[in-house]
Parts: C-alpha cells; sequence; structure tokens
C-alpha cells in the first residue's frame, strides 16, 4: 500500500464532507449499512455495474476522475431508462498497492461530481487492495412513483426512437485508441467525441420527462448500441422490429472522426455501444408530441428510426435505397444479405 | 471466452427458476433495473462489498460455490448488525475467459442456496470476462421497522457481549493455507474451522432477535476481528472499553488447529477477523435477558467480554492475572506493554 494511500477513515470525512445531510439518509456511509427513508408509495429502483480496467476501461488515457464518473454514470443511465430518480449510490474501489490519495481523490471527485448533478446521495463506500488492475462497482438506487418503463412492453406498430446522437462513444474510443491517427480533426470534434466516451452524460432528466409525459410503451438506455439493445427490446417484447439506417441520428463528431480514421460512422452509430442514449417506443400517435415536448423541455433531440413489427418477424435493418442490409451487434462493418436478430 | 461459458440468457432462467415470483418484487433480473416494493414505514438498509480474487478468496481451496456463498454471507452479516432483515440481492460476477459453465453455475448455487435460507430475492445480476482471477461484489438490500441497531451508540458502563465462539475462521483459514500442517487434527475440527471459513453462517436471525429484544445499544459484525471491530465501536461512539481475555469465547475448532498447529487460537480470537458474528453492547442489568433469551430463540449463546468505559480511555486488554496486554488489529501474537486504540 502507498503511503499516500488515504485511509478509510479519510474517505468517509471526504464522502460526508460532500454531502453532509442529504434527504431521505438516516445513516450514511460509515456504519455497517447506509439507513434509508423510501418516499411513501414509490416503488424503489435498484442497478449494479462492475467495471474493470483493461475490460471496461483502460487507464492509459482515462482518468481516475473519469473512472469515477463514469462508473456512476452507467448505473444512472439504468435508472434514466426506466424514468426513475436517481436517489442513492453505493460505490466500491479496488485499486492496486502503488495507487496514490490523489488518484483515489479524483477518483472520488468524479463520482460525487456526477452525483451532486442529480442529487444522489453517496450512502455506501468500499475500498480495497487489487492485485491487478482497478476495479469498481457501483449501486444505483432510485425510485418512481408512475409505472417503471420496461423493455418488454413494446407494440406492434409503435415508433422506435432514439434520444440524442449516435456514435459519438464509439468514435472517441476509436481517438483514444489511436490517437495519432486523426490529426486533421478539429479540437472541437475530438473532446465531443473523447468526452461522450470517458465522461457519458446519463439522460435522468429526458428519462423522467419522458415517463412523465405519457404515451412511451417501452424504453432501454443504449448501453451495448442500438442493434444489441433493440434486441433486447425484440426479445423481451417478444415483437420484431425494422430500423431504417438514414434515420440514425449520427453524431457529428463522430462522422469527423471516422472520415479522418477512415472508419464508419453508422456502424459505430449501430453497433458501437456506450452512448448511453435512450431508446423508446411509443404510439405513432404520440410520437409528434414527445419529440416536440423533450426538446422543449431538456434541450434533447428525439429522432424516430424505425418501427416495432409483428412477433417472429425479427430484427431488420434498410438501407437509403430500402434494400434490407445486415447489422451484427458489436460489429462495425455492414454486409449485404439476410438480417439476423 | 470457454464454449462452456453461460450466456446472460442462461442466467437470467437460472435465477428465475431459484425463484419465481419473490414477494416485494415487481420486476426482478433482466431489466434496466430491479423493480422493488419496500414495506410502508420501514427504513431500507444497503450494503456492498466488493470481493477479488487472492485478496478477499483463495480458488485454490474456495470453491465457486463457496465464493458465492461467502460473497452473499458478508453482506447479510451488514444487515443482521443492524438489527434488519434483508430481502433483495444484486450479484456482479466478473470470470477469466476459461471459466466454465460449471464454475459459474455453481458460484450462483452457493449464492441462491444462502438467499433462499434467508428468504432473500437475487433481483439483479451482471456477469463479464476479467483479465485477471474472480471478481464479485453483492449489494444486499434490508427493511427494518425499528431504530437500527448502530455502532455509535455505545454508552460508558455497558456491557460488550459477542455471539458465537471466535478464531474459527482464522483457524480454518490456517488450515487451508498449511492443509499438510495439521494432520493430527480431528476431519470434526477441521471441518468445523475450514467450514466457518469459507462458508460464514451470517447472524440474521440472531440480529432480528437483538434488535426486537430491546436492550442493545450498539451493535457490528466481526468482519476484521474484535480488537479492530471494537475499535470502530469506540471510536464511532466516543468512549473506551475494556475486554478480559480469558472470557472470550474462543471456538473449540480453533482450540484445537492451535494446538496441532503450533499457533494462539486467542490471538485469532481477538485479531483473525471474518468470523461474521455480533458484537454488541447493552446495560449490565440486560445483559442477562439477553444471553437468555437469545440462546432459547436462536440457539446462539451470547458471552459478555468486557465493558464499555468513560471516553478518551483507550481499547484495553487484560489476561487471566489482571495484567493488561497489548493486542494489535490483525497481529496474532501479544506482547505485554500499553494497549493501542
Amino acid at each position: 500500500m502507498s503511503p499516500g494511500r488515504p485511509t478509510e477513515r479519510a474517505l468517509i470525512e471526504l464522502i460526508r464532507r460532500a454531502a453532509p445531510a442529504p434527504a431521505g439518509v438516516r445513516v450514511g456511509i460509515g456504519d455497517d449499512c447506509a439507513v434509508l427513508e423510501p418516499s411513501v408509495g414509490a416503488s424503489l429502483l435498484a442497478t449494479t455495474d462492475l467495471l474493470l480496467e483493461d475490460v471496461h476501461f483502460r487507464r492509459r488515457y482515462a482518468r481516475p476522475r473519469d473512472v469515477g464518473w463514469k462508473a456512476l454514470a452507467v448505473n444512472l443511465s439504468d435508472i434514466a431508462s426506466m424514468g426513475g430518480r436517481p436517489r442513492w449510490a453505493l460505490v466500491a474501489l479496488a485499486c492496486p498497492e502503488d495507487v496514490t490519495t490523489d488518484e483515489v481523490e479524483a477518483f472520488w471527485a468524479g463520482a460525487l461530481a456526477l452525483a451532486a448533478e442529480h442529487g444522489v446521495a453517496v450512502v455506501g463506500g468500499d475500498t480495497a487492495a487489487s492485485p491487478h488492475g482497478w476495479a469498481v462497482n457501483v449501486t444505483v438506487l432510485g425510485e418512481t412513483g408512475r409505472p417503471p418503463l420496461l423493455r418488454s412492453t413494446a407494440r406492434p406498430g409503435d415508433v422506435v426512437a432514439v434520444t440524442g446522437a449516435l456514435g459519438r462513444s464509439a468514435a472517441g474510443l476509436a481517438l483514444l485508441e489511436h490517437p495519432d491517427a486523426a490529426r486533421g480533426l478539429t479540437a472541437e470534434a475530438r473532446e465531443d467525441a473523447t468526452g461522450a466516451h470517458l465522461r457519458p452524460l446519463p439522460r435522468v432528466r429526458e428519462g423522467q420527462w419522458l415517463a412523465a409525459a405519457g404515451g412511451v410503451t417501452a424504453m432501454i438506455d443504449l448501453s451495448d448500441g442500438l442493434a444489441t439493445d433493440l434486441g433486447h427490446v425484440v426479445e423481451e417484447s417478444r415483437v420484431g422490429a425494422r430500423v431504417d439506417l438514414p434515420r440514425v441520428p449520427v453524431g457529428v463528431s463522430a462522422r469527423a472522426a471516422a472520415a479522418a480514421l477512415g472508419r464508419d460512422a453508422l456502424a459505430w452509430a449501430t453497433s458501437g455501444g456506450e452512448d448511453y442514449e435512450l431508446l423508446l417506443t411509443c404510439a405513432p400517435d404520440a410520437y409528434a408530441r414527445l419529440a416536440a415536448g423533450l426538446e422543449t423541455a431538456t434541450g434533447t433531440p428525439l429522432s424516430a428510426v424505425g418501427e416495432i413489427a409483428a412477433a417472429g418477424t425479427g430484427l431488420h435493418w434498410t438501407d437509403a435505397a430500402g434494400r434490407e442490409v445486415a447489422v451484427g451487434p458489436g460489429f462495425e462493418h455492414f454486409v449485404t444479405g439476410r438480417a439476423r436478430v
């Protein structure tokens, strides 16, 4: 253990200073359990994610502050996808022996900065030594007073829509992995893409607005990419779906990065993953109201990209000429032919 | 990834089969979040622990089933220490690429077996690849309708007492690390000690009984050992404490293992850790009632080992002759001299 490694006591003080008396917290960090006061009549939402160095992030370019931010962000995105309000987080961090106090404090600063943005209290924490790289687990608890928006309730005929623009995170990852390969890219495009990858902005307010607006029939967050996550909706809802590739909103920075790197921005948008935008379904006559209302309320655009089809028809993708193309989850290149579910 | 590695879908089905419709679960594993229905008027308890291979367990002797059991057990013990009722668990597991389906299923079988014993529903799960060894994170959510028992509320003059017998887990660890060094030990003693280390039994029913009985002023679970955990009570309650070493209940199997290995059973009992017994404080006139009642209700003995002293007096240990001896957290040998806090 490094002499600069912070004690558990110092960590507790750090977190207590960040949020001395958060709402709904009877006992915060420092006892065996957090003691929380749920809202009467609300459902409790719970989600957890385990992130490992060199599987989910690379310390070569993800600073400790980024790791803390993203570990919380991916869980807030799960709460957002149900239309919930995130309230409390438990954060466990294991680091190699040579970690410094500055690095651990930066990790917590990243997590606490995003927590503060969303009114989330960090109520449990754990630090341990790791023999191989960083390991982070975050659990977020949220609430909703409405029926949560599920991935299993899409209906044939529904519109499929996504928030924001896709492919930015995959573009950022490509730029971070190949820092010398895109010299012609503007600093703005580079920062937009790498920022989307390192410090994603979970669509918490958008999810809550959409749940309150009514008319959304199913929702999921885009963590694994449009192809995989729409596949989850199709499977869990026992429906089919069709996506018009020209309508998929591809991020400007993703297009610029793809041009500079000789890559395919649309492939990043459909299969790159980690955009943490929301994918929703709604009745066709609800779409215009939801799109206009969401943009007015939050500034975030909503784009219709396809429609839900009958059960057993699978997941299909069509290009600008109306031809069916195959889009593989996690693959970056399209091949013409039959689509796969 | 091994061809035998189970898919996420198979995992979801495994968990759904284990508990098809648990109470208080509106949406279980398989969506972005679990959706839970807390009891009206209850406080919510939340605790999380991250366990890494070769830090918290060794695959050389901890079977996958043991790892699943223990990862849940250490969190149930935290709920027990507040007097709470555990209800829901979220389990994240990352394994190296060469893991087999049998190993992953055994891990889940271990966690689900202990969950079933305590009426806990596993409502969230995550599997990922790990580049180095197993990593497991479990979060447990519980409830209590009473004020939770804290570590910060012990009062000078209170009795200090512990459930069960201590040192068994440390003895088991010593036996597992040195399997050839204790040939004279009976199979019964070996199994008691190694079982205590590999598959600890969290004192959930004991914690609930003690909370309901009234008169307990503070409680904590013995995860880090009596010296360290009583130190937490002393620090958080801003009191001192004195422990009579001859009154510390040392497990029979720990004494046998210590004799066979040439080690000190009392040192294991005070500083070995991982016993997952409960340490409580109570008014002197409540102790006899609590001890008799707990043993009648649960079969678990309660032993008074010392008393809480005034603030600022530190943590002191005395031997059979009444002499003060030093007991270090995590150390296995006693040295005569001043005690440390």
